[in-house]
This record gives structure tokens, sequence and C-alpha cells, in this order.
């Protein structure tokens, strides 16, 4: 080690308030110093993932499970990669890996055991950022572990045709529940009910009141909620739910963006229907990832399981994806390619 | 049977909005007929239990896992009785009981198998509306069933020297853990730290900023929140609570009297701090009331386990017991003594 490389890097201008804007990243040129003699790995990023969870992340805001970002700094967040230089014996040159890294063309990591080794390639790489990666397993623990579900049981999913919402809606149907999504588009309300099996799907934009809606959909009440949105959609779901129902709490994107975020006023239905309500994060649960992916990946060879990305091309396109994300114009996982090898 | 008794009783005029008032209610007198040949009981009600849940059950709203109750006909709640006479071979004339019954000087009832027979009388018959009754068997069942709780846990209560909380305290500090105790008055916060042993509390009205009580009392945040308020008090303790923290929600006191709720704004820390909101239902529990019984009246008999009282004297003061548990007047569980026998 010890060359110079020349590194394109998307920055974090300063801290974020209300709405993400593309001018609140920048695109940056700098040349990249490779420490020499050190266990630090030199990666070439591939794909680059975008999450919502990453908004609360921009803010200055503490009380969220991850540091803030730091401004001048380049984002972080879940890539695949692959190796090009290794101080550390776990890695070669040449594995492909997925974990945190910088989004820039290429990264120096020094703490190389938060990266998984990549060993089945027969699928999309670009899977890694998603169904066998970290919003997989999100699905995968937050339906099986968190909602304990049982056949039969109805299933609602907001945010249903993203990158969670679409396995969860999968992982419902294939234990025998009745599952209905929301989501912002005819397209994507499309997508559910002719792709991903959803037996009832609805464009939350169009209706007028989501209690009746859910009324429609769950006549006899709604089992397990898994949240994605928050606000006046869980407001809703709260008074439809059933006795002894369960809310998966993993994400509240509508608030992300919000300087101050909308008031919940139906948490009396907690009580009067003995809910449980719990939320999790999926690092707690990254031990289950060897017996998640021995279940998963044949599902996707068999197409058992389908699983749609909206790859936007080009790092110098990673702010304008990320910040889609927070208006419901990606259809399915949003996914940046900086280069496809 | 067939005999006609003078019955004073307390009357719903009309379903409430806003503040319950004393002339919400009103004081009648009929002549109750006692139904000949049926399997009905004849109750004398001695003591009857004010309760926050009844709140909720005088307004119209459904969404309550209890029936509104009905206009012009008496405000229904637990209470302690004498049966004078019975028409079912599980009672007898004489025998004592705590259940559903009317606020009304005598009682016929028909749904005898909602009644539990008092045996031990070495305690004071009122406490069959409290620590050994409803009350009693929700903060065990909260408290044991629904925290989870661990020896040195940090343990926080809301209303803490209710009817509920004062029992929750109690346990949690037999348990080994820390506890403070939040309620209205500086009487009441002598009462939480002197004589049901919190190791601390202070009175939620004199406090400007409730994060940074909470901060002060729990620099390194809360495992167990045991929620009998909602509101402001919820969202400031979502915000101090300890990953994996878990929040029993037994009731809501501040907000039965509004029209609209509160917003809850901090709901973002359930994902956070992998937080478990739970509600429940005492009704959900009866099965374990002979095992509490048993653990608790050696305590109370020993002095282990203290209770305290609020005695209002006279059916027609019962109206004005139940507005002040709102506005918090009551010290200790409040109940209406009918008649000493």
């Amino acid at each position: 080690m010890g060359e110079e490389v020349r590194n394109k890097q998307i920055i974090l201008k300063h801290h974020v308030t209300g709405n993400v804007k593309e001018c609140d990243m920048e695109l940056k040129t700098i040349q990249l110093n490779v420490p020499e003699g050190s266990n630090a790995l030199l990666l070439k990023n591939l794909y680059l993932s975008c999450d919502p969870y990453m908004r609360p992340r921009m803010s200055k805001t503490e009380g969220s499970y991850v540091a803030p970002f730091t401004p001048d700094a380049p984002i972080m967040g879940i890539g695949v990669a692959k190796v090009m230089e290794s101080g550390d014996s776990n890695f070669q040159k040449g594995d492909l890996v997925w974990g945190m890294t910088g989004w820039e063309e290429y990264s120096v990591v020094t703490t190389s055991q938060s990266f998984f080794k990549i060993h089945d390639k027969d699928v999309p790489l670009s899977y890694y950022t998603g169904i066998l990666g970290m919003p997989g397993m999100t699905a995968y623990a937050g339906f099986y572990e968190v909602c304990s579900p049982k056949k039969g049981e109805t299933v609602f999913v907001s945010a249903a045709s993203g990158a969670v919402g679409q396995l969860v809606g999968q992982f419902a149907k294939m234990m025998g529940c009745y599952v209905v999504g929301s989501a912002g588009s005819k397209e994507k309300v499309d997508l559910l009910k002719n792709k991903f099996g959803f037996d009832e799907a609805f464009n939350y934009k169009e209706e007028r009141n989501l209690d009746a809606t859910l009324k429609r959909y769950f006549p006899d009440g709604i089992d397990i909620y898994f949240e994605n949105v928050g606000g006046k959609m869980l407001d809703a779901v709260l008074v439809n739910m059933k006795v002894h129902g369960r809310i998966c709490v993993c994400g509240m994107i509508s608030q992300y963006n919000l300087e101050q975020t909308e008031g919940v006023h139906n948490l009396f239905c907690l009580i009067a229907k003995r809910i449980r309500m719990e939320g999790f994060v999926v690092i707690d649960y990254y031990h289950l990832y060897p017996k998640y992916l021995e279940m998963i990946i044949p599902q996707i060879k068999d197409g058992k399981i389908v699983y749609v990305e909206d790859v936007a091309e080009g790092l110098e396109n990673a702010p304008s994806a990320l910040v889609g994300l927070f208006s419901g114009r990606n259809v399915g996982k949003q996914v940046v390619m900086v280069s496809s090898e």
C-alpha cells in the first residue's frame, strides 16, 4: 500500500433540518491515501444502498440508534464492494463483501469485522444491498421474530413495495396469512398485487379516510401491522387492530423529514386491544443471517420469492436517489450502481 | 323474593364529552323490584370503587374494551357487597362478594359468575376494591407478567400513589429494582418516599421540563416504565428509555377527559431503543387471582406491603369522588363507603 488513488465522493455538506435536498450533498474528488502496512482493506465500491434510516443520521439530533453523519465527510451506508488490497488475513484481494462503506469510489476500511463475505454469486450482486443484505434480514427478523405470525392471520404492511415491505408481504403469504399493502402510486399497487402476491393493495395518496380504507380491507381487524411509515397511518391502524394484535415497528419514513413529528393520538388502543407494539433494529439479529441465506437463496433461484430494485447508475446520481426515497419516487429497493465490477 | 325495596342510585344523566363533572351524574331514588324465583342475587353494596377506566365508559365513543354506560341507568363499577338473597346455589345469604355492581344501595345481579366470594375477612373489606381486587391484580399482572422485570433494573411509575401505582412500586422494590414515582402533590411525594419505599419521587406539576427531570433521576435511562398517565409524560419517558426497555401500558388518565387526546411525538424511540410497549387489561389475568391472594395476604398481615385508601362516605358523595380522580384530589385508592355492613 501507500499509493494514492483519485477518489470521487458524495459529501454531506452540513446537518440537515426539514426536507433533505440534493444540494445538502456534494460531489467532491480527493486523492485517497492508502495507508501502508496496516490491517485495512481497500475497497472498490460497486453498489450503494439508499435506506430510509439514513435520513435521521443526516440530522444533528441524538436519540437515534446510529450516530449522526459527520459534515464534510462522505455519506456512509451499506454497500457491496470488491477487495482491492487487504492487510487483513480474513480477506483476500478479489473478495466480494458487503457492509458499511462510504459513498465514494474507493473506501479504506479498518473495521473489517463488520463486513460479510459474499459467497453465492449466482444472484445479482446488487441483491446484497437488498434481499440478501440488511433489508432482507430486516424483513426476516421483523416478520418471523417480532410479529409472532400465525397461519390465517391478517397482516397489513405499509410502504409495502419498498426494500423491506415487498419481502414481508411475500413471507406473510408463504405463511398463509391474508396480506394487504399500502404504497404511493398505481404502479406500486399493481406490483404488490400482481408481482408480490399481496391479496389486496391500495394507494394511500388516493384515500381520503385511512380508517375507512382499513375497515374496507380488514372488516374484522388487523392481527399484525408491519410499520414502516408512522404518523397518520399508525393512528388509523391503531383503531383497526384486533385484540392481542402486534405492531412491529421497523421504520417511520413519513416522519424523517419533519422538523416536528406528527403526534399519534390513538395509543389508548394499546390498552383496549392489548396490543404489543415493538421496535427492533436488524443489527440485533445478524446471528440469524446464515440461516436466512439458507432459506432465501433457494427461494430466489426457484422464483418463489421475487425482488424488485430501482437502480440509479453512477455515484453522481446517489444524492437524487436518496432524496427520492422520501417522496416515494423509487419503485422497489433503491440502489446506486457505482461500478458493475 | 318479589318484594320492593327503596333504592338510592347514582345515575349517569347523559354521555359526557370533555371534563366529567358532578352534574353529569344525579342521585335518584327508585323502588327496586326484586324478581321472584330467578337465579338472581340481591346485593347490598358496601364499598364502591372509583377507577380511571370508568371515564371512557361515560363517553359515547367506541374503541374501549368495555361498553359505554347507559344514560339514565346507574353507573357501574367494581364493588364489595353482601348477599341479601340468593337464587343461585353458589351463593348464600350473608356471603360477602366483590365484582361488577351498580352505584346504588342495592343491586339485583344476574351474572353471578362475575363475582368473587370473599373468604379472608381479617383485612379491611374495602381492600377488595383495591389491593385485594381489580387494582391489585392489575399491578400484579402488569408488573410481573408484562414488564418482565429483573433485579437491579430501573423502574419508573407514573400516578404512583394511585390504586395501582403504589403497589407496582412496592413490588418493584421487593424485586430489588431502583424505583422512582411521579405524583401530583407534595403529600403524595412524601407518601411514595416514606410509606411505600420508593427510592425517589417527584411532583410532576412542579417540573418544568419532564425530560430533564427524568434524566436527573435516571442518568443511565429507564428499563421499565409502568404507564398510567399518557400524553406529555409518555413523550418524556420515550427519550429516556434504555435499549430493550419495556413500557407496560396500564392507563392514560391524563387523556380521558380530553376531547382530542394529546399527540405523542417520540415513538421513533421505539425503534432506536428496541422498546416493547404493551397494553394489557386485567380481565385477561384473573386466572392468577388465587395465586395472587396467596402471595399478597400474608404480606399485608406482616406489614410488608402497605396500602393507602381515600374513603368517601356515603353514596351521595360518589360523583364528587369519581370526578376528583381526574384532578388527582384523592390520596391513594379512591373508595366510596355506602354502608359499613
